[in-house]
């Protein structure tokens, strides 16, 4: 370290485009690999919670989140969040267009932009959720392009010390507001512009289930050891006393998901009568990591299991009232994301403990710990600051495009799938490419072929031995009946051309 | 480094709760994030292994794994394993309930807290593959809640120093006894008192065949690569020479790895005549890693080929084995887990030779190098033990649930699956799941519609041709036809008003 | 660090086998662990992108992969490459066989080879893509045994100090010749040797669907998270000035990814005529990276964008003059790692510039930064020399298999597909592999029986009732009828008695 060319600095709330050591420098960019594996995480969240016919776009707009708001993040994003230029002030910055350098601060420029990459990709990827099964995909990657402004300008509220929020001391440690709450606000919005999925609130409809469980749940795991590395690297470093900070930080990120998870599975026996629904145990610990993000390294365990179980309580009945109100979230995002982002930034003002390490509370305490209601206004308004812009700025993109592409897809697409639709995939028939020629494809039946392709084939098989037995021939009175074989086994065997497979 | 407000400490074996640098702390923090990883490995490993009715059951199970294991371990499993208050001794520690630090302490007591309840969910989590497709889900959560207690006991003889095991120089760098055999006798016992899956040992019933072979594979590579954070993180550290032991240790990893494929496949193409059997190979690469996970920091890289191999070998003759018992372990665990732990155990009485960095086998040799047999010894005293007390709690636990809530689903219920009975999931219709309106539906056959839902509609519209086919009204003597027209066009029509989907 | 008994040594292009501090050691062994993940990434990229019938067989290559090139990498693979001993010289290393070191050297000698294994594994994986579908496994396994030979060589020269292009300058950071050019040159010949699926290039067969787009994606998503570790652990450690070239080599991998996304998804849109084709988005976006690989550390973010932009064009066209050429690579392997590699190497020689920190480029500039034509005179040597020895050394070890064990399935196998033939599992049954009996099973309709199988149990219901109709009996004329309901009746229950499932 006596190597290192740069100084330690350990001042400072969640310091950004700092003096980094080489040590903060590995911590910060191993938590940012971990970080770009939450796309995966909501990719497959998403992917196995919508309908099957669905299930592939969703990944794509996944990877459109990365694309898209990664070129506009480091075009104009990460500039206006964190520039210092002239020009720059508490509601923007100006300054790091086009991300670039060669000089000394090079290090900690590209390290810190890479990390703050990844939370801006991630925060776009929680409104494709929302916006599942009926989104034009050009109007979305359209709009995850210029989304990018939308979660930047909070971030430099909150993040950047010339922030009109950071300077009244609001606490978000890894992104309860300026990612969750923001990027929930923008589902809601979404939500509201697009309208239901067709049929969703007509008489009786049910809720849909899971397309893929398995997917969901895995993708569940992915973004939860993903917010180890979200939370953890918020510390942005592991030099001096910040190594505490981030293996606290751990701690709470777990109890929180713990608490949370205990709350959610005893609600789903509640709620579903001794059953244990999938989404709701899902979603519970979710919305516990979203409600300890904004604290993490500031709140003791104990209180995570309860700022975790309050998380899954808000997204189980706030996703029950976003229904009641025809408000269709297919994966429940504005209430992981939005209902349970406010609960996070507000238990900060209720948990909050000042700890020497990182001053991250600008020596302040929230409610419970003696500190008074200033930290719990702080927050309050950070909130409505956040919320405000939100709506404000997504609700602009999606209503010009709206009033010009269009963002919805037709009944017809929506009743087709997006995956057929957008990516000319027959969800139904892809299981059975296969390249071998239909010619040679009937000559025998293989073992290894399905009992449902093996009736077909049996039924034209019995249907054509009965047509052609001698005794029919003599039999009159079953025309019909010949007629009605002749066209089973014309439409079966049609049908055996047309299908790529067996 | 110099700003690093605590010491370096390179002695002792396994340090648990020690002096840490934050270079330490990095590691252990990075390694634990890779560790948790290993519960979405087994899930996959397993929700691939058993039917596809059980398939999502399982991956709750493996959540539940976490959240209520994790509960506990914070509550109280970490201080039974490493508390150091007064009434603490050989057996069992005291202290750190509720785990809890604002003071100096904090880092390094969080650090190992999140390190050690990696390793304490991934212990739960073994049994769950044993336990599959017939176990109450919800005394299943009641268990692994428990089961922190069978796990933490052991953890404290072998890694506390305060333990009775560790004092007389027992060698488990990351875990073979008390992870893995701990584990595999656990899943023994719950296989013993759950009984086979209805049908499994009737005559001539093959072992079933894999419900996702391709997740099963996913899950062995997360596991794979999860191992590599399981084994060199046990070096618990990087500083002094602890970065050679956790180079060392991904060495032998991969060698064991690579060994137990190599002879799983050769035995595969064996006993399958010629045949690449997927669980053979898969179990195998498990159990070699198994077999090194003891002693992954003190073998020799072709000692580790070795003692993969035969891990390896003891897999699959060892689930050969059960399988004559009539202990139905779905996924293979105890014998990956069981049988090959106790071998990683006394692989170090044979191979280990004692090396200078960290002192991990205070001083001795294995068998092989000279060492005599007082190391084979004392590892083969771990063993019982561990096999004593870990047969003796899981006994408890499950026998005393048995006789209360029950453990076992009804037979109707196994029928059905657990992923319907627990979860509302309908295994077979679920791919289809569909919010366009069932009115809606039928008014045209997209072309996106599977031939078999084509072949439905189609007879159906063939069906009511024939019917109503005008030449049909005279024809009095196949009324009986008639009839069996109009019942197939009910039922077909009925089902597709059911079905939520085509 | 004053802890530490290695010294620092900041000198040296991409130094392997050099004095390492425990920081470094920390990067490069988690990098490692990033790059294993990278087998997952492509195990399910390929798996995906393949028929149903195949998609296990795929994952199973895969793991061979690293069983097989990881035995020979450890034998001798590594020795080939970085080995020192008498005999070495620029063509090839000595050395360092069957890896073991219990002297001083031991940390940095394992984590080198650690880190050089996981690199060594994933070449071998490339060429996996492109001869899957009709491989013989067992042949392939000898391949992927022998292939270390064909990877080990070309790393020699390339990034051993004694390597003949190391000391004429080349450039290749992170192995868009020595990993990529490499494989994809031996897919190439692969492909040659096998010959096309059967029926690829029949008259209008168009190009097979993926058989499951959403685990593509998941693979690019593993491999884009993984491809970090693969850029920014080749700056082989942290400490000194090599974080920053580390953090630098995330934005331009990032940046080059974006980039080729975005000309992917322009591109698509295209020559899909408003489509979003996966296979281009997902091929795009690796052969972006691939384009940047080489030059990660050395070029600035906005050439990154437009070398993985042009990556993107050149995996696309290369595919399509492939399939031109009946050149028949189901996964687009070649035209990804071997056309995009070689464009990785030329970029190094237009746009590389000189830096400070590590002198990766030995003082030269590319092209457009006044460096003149040196710099791509090596480049092209470089790929000009890796290309002859991938042709002849892969075409040496394919050739010799072919003519003896054979490399292709039968016609036969290849129509009932691998995961049959290699693994005997039938693709078209397993999701229903049930372990109930049979003869319990039809005693009734559990409700979670799908549509079509609640069809089938329909149909011998209203068969049967029509069949024993009182009516019936006296009907002689409608005999026939009678006798088809019979044989529908029987074939029906033998399916269901035959088939495992329901």
């Amino acid at each position: 370290m006596a190597n290192n060319s740069t100084t330690v600095n350990t001042n400072g709330a969640v310091a950004i485009v700092n003096n980094l050591t080489w040590d903060d420098a590995t911590w910060i960019l191993t938590s940012s690999f971990i970080i770009f594996t939450m796309q995966s995480g909501f990719g497959l969240l998403e992917s196995g919670a919508v309908t099957r016919k669905n299930e592939v776009n969703i990944m794509i707009k996944n990877a459109a989140d990365v694309i898209f708001g990664g070129i506009s993040y480091w075009m104009v994003g990460f500039g206006m969040s964190f520039g210092k230029d002239e020009g720059s002030n508490g509601f923007i910055g100006v300054g790091y267009f086009f991300v670039d350098s060669n000089g000394p601060d090079m290090g900690q420029l590209f390290a810190t932009f890479v990390f703050q990459l990844s939370f801006a990709t991630t925060a776009t990827t929680i409104v494709s959720g929302a916006m599942a099964e009926r989104t034009k995909l050009t109007s979305y990657m359209v709009y995850s392009f210029f989304n990018t402004y939308v979660y930047c300008i909070p971030a430099h509220w909150v993040w950047d010390k010339n922030g009109f929020l950071n300077k009244l001391g609001c606490v978000d440690i890894a992104g309860s507001g300026v990612v969750h709450l923001c990027g929930g606000t923008a589902s809601l919005v979404a939500t509201f512009l697009l309208q239901p999925r067709t049929g969703r609130y007509e008489n009786g409809a049910q809720r849909p289930t899971l397309g893929n469980p398995v997917n969901t749940i895995i993708g569940l795991f992915m973004l939860w050891w993903g917010w180890l590395g979200f939370n953890c690297g918020s510390t942005f470093g592991i030099s001096g006393g910040k190594w505490k900070l981030a293996a606290k930080s751990a701690v709470i990120t777990m109890n929180g998901s713990v608490g949370a998870g205990f709350a959610g599975i005893v609600l789903s026996v509640i709620l579903y009568k001794g059953k244990y629904d999938v989404s709701t145990i899902v979603n519970s610990v979710l919305g516990g990591m979203v409600g300890v993000t904004a604290s993490c390294a500031v709140i003791r365990p104990w209180e995570a299991v309860i700022t975790g179980a309050i998380g899954s309580i808000l997204s189980v009945f706030g996703a029950r009232l976003l229904d009641k109100m025809k408000l269709d979230d297919p994966v429940g995002a504005i209430s992981v994301h939005g209902v349970c982002g406010l609960w996070g930034m507000l238990a900060v003002g209720i948990f909050a403990q000042k700890e020497n390490f990182q001053n991250l509370t600008t020596g302040r305490n929230g409610l419970v710990h003696g500190g008074g209601f200033y930290l719990l206004g702080v927050q309050a308004l950070t909130c409505v600051s956040i919320m405000a812009w939100s709506t404000f700025g997504t609700f602009l993109i999606l209503w010009l495009l709206k009033k010009t592409f269009g963002i919805r897809l037709s009944l017809e697409e929506e009743e087709l799938g997006a995956d057929f639709v957008e990516h000319n995939i027959d969800s139904n028939n892809r299981n059975d490419s296969n390249i071998i020629f239909s010619s040679r494809r009937t000559s025998r039946i293989p073992s290894s072929v399905s009992t449902i392709t093996r009736d077909s084939l049996e039924m034209i098989t019995i249907s054509e031995n009965i047509r052609n037995a001698p005794n029919r021939t003599d039999q009159n009175e079953d025309n019909a009946f010949c007629k009605f074989l002749d066209q089973v086994i014309t439409k079966l065997k049609r049908n055996r051309e047309i299908a790529p497979a067996e």
